[in-house]
């Protein structure tokens, strides 16, 4: 799938996307990079971007890296979710870089940074593992 | 605390905590039982829930628990969540059981069953690490 | 499978079981209890009991929980397994409880605490998921 | 630290590094290489090798990364090890790469990939996570 392919199936599968300006940036063999809007919906007191809005970034990006490699199969479920928050992020837009660390029958595995867009920084690491439907 | 003072402080911590429901319903040594209301917002096509909402109360009811034995420390931070997601959640509320696996002084370390309360199906496991700050 | 049977199995697939020590004390439905034996090749500088050492013990009671279920099926391999040191256990025997928190087709997931048999201290606790091979 | 001073490190430290043959290979700013040498002792009946054998290289890598950057901390503790095996190594030598995602007064978190010397093949991913004992 091409980067406009991926995000015309982003608008399909999680009617929230436009809420979260989801977008692929950039596609290509084992890996993906996706950007995220940050609005006031997902601050914590003190200005700080919510676990579970970094949480979302990364099961999203895996998701959209594997269908990426695999086509359209709305049914591959996260069955493992590692993440480790590293430092706090300044507030501003979020982008992930997701990585393919294995794609098997039954499950993938993929890595994925979450960085600052406004200054780079690394904020957040996850690794997680998706169940792959068996083909019919 | 008490049940009650939890969920005074929630509200005062957590803007969103209303449109979440969360709502303490158990709090004692060691434990403590966080219900959580379903709305469609938190819902994937298919009709299941979406595993940043199972994410996010896991964290919540981490979070609750550690202050409950520590006190008001608004500061204290995720810096590990690892979540089995374990079987497809029927739809309607959930709710979480929270164990204290260890309380030291600079961090703390949870255990979170995720149950479908339509059921009592266990959906999701996490166990998540809070780092506490130092006292002053 | 009973106790008797489930330490006949450890002998014949871990040749390393005798050194190891490793016996199952407890078999019962989505439960097991495993004990080991800690000698001075499993120590640290300092007198502490290894990482790898309770790594070890956590793998082995998830793969003795999920056979006793689910019969011999030597193929089943550990994809996934999250562990938290707790507390710096005291020198002696550990013992581990194992609980069953899946058991699907595909994957089994494991809860699994570690504890000193000496002061019934909580020194790890670990979650594993094992692959399970397609029945042919 | 220079790869001779971790290595020198590495045989007062851990009296069983002769026998599991760990060696730097390579150390620079945020990045260590560690070999290790693949003995029977570290088989699993079928020929592959075992998890808790991948696990302690894991360890180990984060550990002597940490202290390349902070010096001879020999009390630096592993707080949290999530491994995913991903790929059934071939019979041979194992090497790690490892990354320092953080390193905190108080933490540290490293990611470690895991891969055959015979056929380059990744067989793991693991990221880890330190506590830092503090300065006196």
């Amino acid at each position: 799938m091409t980067v406009s392919e991926v995000n015309e199936f982003v608008g399909e599968v999680f009617p929230q996307s436009k809420k979260y300006g989801w977008i692929a940036e950039e596609v290509r063999p084992g890996f993906i990079r996706v950007g995220m809007k940050i609005t006031e919906h997902d601050l914590r007191p003190g200005g700080t971007i919510s676990g579970p809005t970094m949480f979302t970034l990364a099961d999203v990006t895996a998701y959209l890296l594997i269908l990426s490699h695999i086509g359209k199969v709305a049914l591959a479920v996260t069955t493992n979710l590692n993440i480790n928050f590293l430092n706090k992020p300044v507030m501003g837009d979020l982008v992930a870089e997701g990585q393919l660390l294995k794609l098997g029958k039954r499950l993938a595995v993929c890595d994925v940074k979450i960085l600052s867009k406004v200054d780079q920084t690394l904020v957040a690491h996850a690794t997680a593992t998706y169940s792959i439907p068996p083909v019919k």
